[in-house]
């Protein structure tokens, strides 16, 4: 059976460029502009819309045209997933480094007990 | 000039697959051999080393020879830059709306003084 990818997945994937990256960076101020957005970039504009689609097939920017111009936007929920799944994982870290020290530290106070016996 | 991967790339990238993420969950919960780490996955040991090795290539994961088994620990401060990462982005966009919503208490109250003038 073949494996589709997850939205998780295609978040990390999407963030594992340093040019995409800039762009979350950039859309987490606020929306602007595709023109505004490319314009840091030294960038072919086709190479750069190649990243946005990255960026919006996962989900993780959405894009509307007004007018003239197309407008790109952070989507927090799906950021919020990928971000929520770091923060899980680095408090269950936090944890257990927490348990070892209280571990430790009863150990230590329990020998210091059997000392003064 | 060919790009090369940062080392935040690489972590993204590693983070991009779900048994890749589950390693690092069973890591997080404290160091095991690669013999147990391995069991609750329905995999081919060279399948799953091939990612235990991207993982320990990108430094999200450390092993050691240990008497006849090999070790594996979470790297935390690798693991961390993707999370801080994460975290700095996720302030930036909810400063950006607390400082959005401001404005616009702002102006609904000027809007309600300029009603009772």
């Amino acid at each position: 059976m073949p494996y589709h990818s997850t939205p998780l997945d295609l978040a990390f994937h999407a963030l594992s460029d340093p040019t995409r990256r800039a762009v979350i960076s950039r859309l987490a101020d606020g929306e602007i502009p595709v023109s505004v957005l490319a314009e840091p970039f030294d960038m072919a504009l086709p190479s750069f819309a190649q990243h946005l689609k990255v960026l919006e097939d996962c989900g993780l920017i959405a894009s509307e045209k007004r007018g003239r111009s197309r407008w790109c936007r952070l989507v927090q929920s799906r950021f919020d997933e990928a971000a929520d799944w770091m923060q899980a994982e680095r408090r269950r870290a936090a944890g257990r480094l927490d348990r070892l020290e209280a571990y430790l530290d009863k150990t230590d106070k329990e020998d210091r007990r059997g000392d003064n016996d």
